[in-house]
């Protein structure tokens, strides 16, 4: 059997050209179609490929699974499988996918197969746990520059240690849903006491996340070499943020109202199999870490990332290329450092990357970067200029890794922002 | 039918002098004995009132509740029914136990009882997210004065709203469970770079903490007069804290792996209703807040808070004498606050009062303030002193209040602490 990433691999469901769901790719998803309950589906093409009806159906027999396992409205119980098993699943689905299997096609064929247009995705999993990381150096400098000291803009502990934070998990919303403008207190340099009302300053991240699968005692800790048994894959994520109301706020103990309004993720997990391909080095670490901090091998993706702004009723612009290979701490890291002290994982886990800026003014990662604290505002095509995110704007992200012929999208984030009540 | 907090109420079911759990309290938890499966109880003197019997045998008939609400590991559908239909289980419960009625007395009776010495508590519920609150302002002035400046110990925004930030719900635990000294990165200001190893400043925090029964929309906020029915009761909260650690990771983001490896709740979730007799005024909140955090009435509650330590083999010291009155920042402000951007809540969430300190040395909420920052080691019975929470010792937090001859306490939360890895 050939292996799923296989360029020469080729799926007797047509893909379109330029698709981010060709058959290396198969990631996991949740969806439902007008009448009909969230089940597990995976991205081929311009269409889903119904797992429910194909464990119904028996295709999975030969792999022992539960029979409820895909007809559920998330993928925790999916995931924890484990990525050994899990990935015996989707060698199944390429298998049963392959242009030369008749198997699914001659019997069942399209059947099994939903269109990508009439369906409605969810929430892939039930999240326990979000934590937001701080990784891209890049990102950390900009910031420092800005808001502390040009000349220290990285504080003593930032190429120590991942720094990261706790986030909001019941505010992370799937691609699509709509933002609301979050009301918040807010205090310039200038004024005596805070205002409240709506965000002046309302901003995008432009992150990635990852999903782990499993779950582990309090107590123990996860190392860099075994990290990766303990992640499903990815999706990318918008970490929507205030950043009026997280100046005033931050202080002592982090951002709390800045962010938990909400943060939108892609819909489809890009397996850590299907992105193999696309391992590379990370940026040196000029500071010798920690022993639980080393790592060998290449631990970065070359993940070519996007962002682009379309105006109520405009067209969109592209206002951000950057890539996931900048990211100064890699996920190995990431997840040893934040189990080392004991802290326990749960399947479901969200584990978001921090905002992933580039070395270029264009790879910058929010418009806090972007027009550089409001003093470059962005051109956008349609005459008008913007400092931070305006209501009616649609933010959305993109993500893609190619090679050999072969693309592995991850579609899009987005989400549109409502004026604030 | 007697309101259940009436103080003439007495329960045929003996309750010990002196007991947390009389007839007014009725807190409730999740037990199991040697061989059965974790389910929901109210705590009645030294006793456990099994509801997943009572449920079986018919009790529960009249109130059309589902069989299986009670026979389940977590509270939290049960909490889910919302304050007015668990306040009639609550009542429903009281009648059955009243001394006067002989329903269940001369039926099942003790049948339907455990006692607490042959039962395992477990955690009461599946906590959704987790937040920790800043809201002691003799706290936040102690730590201000100590790390920042004496002039200057309070932020400012401290006043204006009250500061929190996302803790780890993974890893908090029911009391009795051991907790595991962490380790981690941190560094003397005198030393060139981090060190790995064991905290050495492994500290305490007095916390109460609230839980939330209901789930909310994206989008929509609590104000503080509906605050109340929202939330179903509170537990007792240990925040276990490695100061070594936090004081080289907290910039910019706040805590993360000096808080993230432990938190301690005591297992019985004593009720709003059960508490409404203590309710008092808190301290003048003298700078004026925004109107979304203004309140009517009296929102704080009289809770007299007490912390011990027990080393190895010793026996107890109380270190620590506090009250949940001192609280600056009410919980219906905390809840008004944290929604006020549209952040949704779950129900099973958990909202801690971060450390509870009053205003003399005996009633600070934390070795960090108790020993101030290690000046002032604090004498125990044994000859030996603490600066800091040593291996074996076990800290232990207690909580009650009491009017008119009823004391309703809160048990304990304790935990003992090993050795690291």
């Amino acid at each position: 059997m050939q292996e799923t990433n296989d360029p020469k691999l080729t799926s007797w469901m047509p893909v379109p050209q330029g698709s981010d769901f060709p058959i290396q790719n198969l990631p996991f998803g949740i969806f439902s179609t007008a009448g009909t309950s969230p089940r597990a589906g995976v991205a081929i093409g311009d269409h889903i490929l119904d797992l429910s009806f194909l464990s119904e159906s028996g295709y999975f027999d030969q792999l022992g699974l539960s029979q409820r396992l895909f007809d559920q409205p998330v993928l925790n119980e999916f995931i924890g499988l484990g990525r050994k098993r899990a990935g015996e699943v989707r060698r199944r689905i390429s298998e049963l996918l392959h242009s030369d299997n008749p198997e699914l096609r001659d019997s069942h064929g399209m059947d099994a197969l939903v269109a990508m247009s009439e369906a409605n995705m969810h929430m892939p999993v039930s999240v326990g746990d979000y934590t937001d990381f701080y990784s891209s150096i890049e990102h950390a400098t900009n910031i420092g520059r800005m808001i502390r000291d040009p000349q220290n803009a990285l504080l003593p502990n930032w190429k120590h240690l991942p720094v990261g934070y706790h986030g909001r998990a019941s505010s992370i919303v799937v691609s699509g849903t709509e933002v609301r403008r979050p009301n918040g207190q807010a205090k310039n340099p200038d004024e005596q006491v805070p205002r409240f009302g709506p965000s002046k300053r309302l901003d995008f991240e432009l992150e990635m996340a990852f999903i782990t699968s499993t779950k582990t005692t309090l107590g123990s800790s996860i190392s860099t070499s075994n990290a990766k048994d303990h992640i499903f894959g990815f999706v990318l994520f918008n970490d929507w943020s205030a950043r009026d109301l997280q100046t005033w706020e931050y202080q002592p103990l982090g951002p709390f109202l800045a962010k938990n309004f909400a943060s939108s993720i892609s819909p489809w997990i890009v397996t850590l199999d299907a992105l193999e391909p696309f391992r590379c080095d990370g940026p040196v670490q000029d500071v010798k870490v920690l022993p639980y901090l080393e790592y060998s091998g290449s631990r970065n993706y070359d993940i070519q990332l996007q962002v682009g702004i379309a105006p109520e009723g405009g067209t969109e612009d592209v206002v951000c290329n950057s890539n996931f290979k900048y990211m100064y701490w890699n996920i190995a890291q990431q997840l040893a450092h934040h189990t080392v002290n004991g802290c326990n994982i749960n399947i479901g886990d969200i584990y978001a990357s921090g905002t992933i800026s580039g070395p270029t003014p264009d790879s910058y990662g929010s418009m806090f970067e972007l027009a550089w604290k409001g003093t470059k505002p962005v051109q956008m095509s349609d005459g008008t200029e913007r400092k931070w995110i305006e209501d009616g704007d649609t933010v959305i992200m993109r993500g893609w890794s190619e090679k050999n012929g072969v693309r592995i999208g991850f579609g899009e984030v987005s989400g549109k922002v409502l004026p604030a009540h």
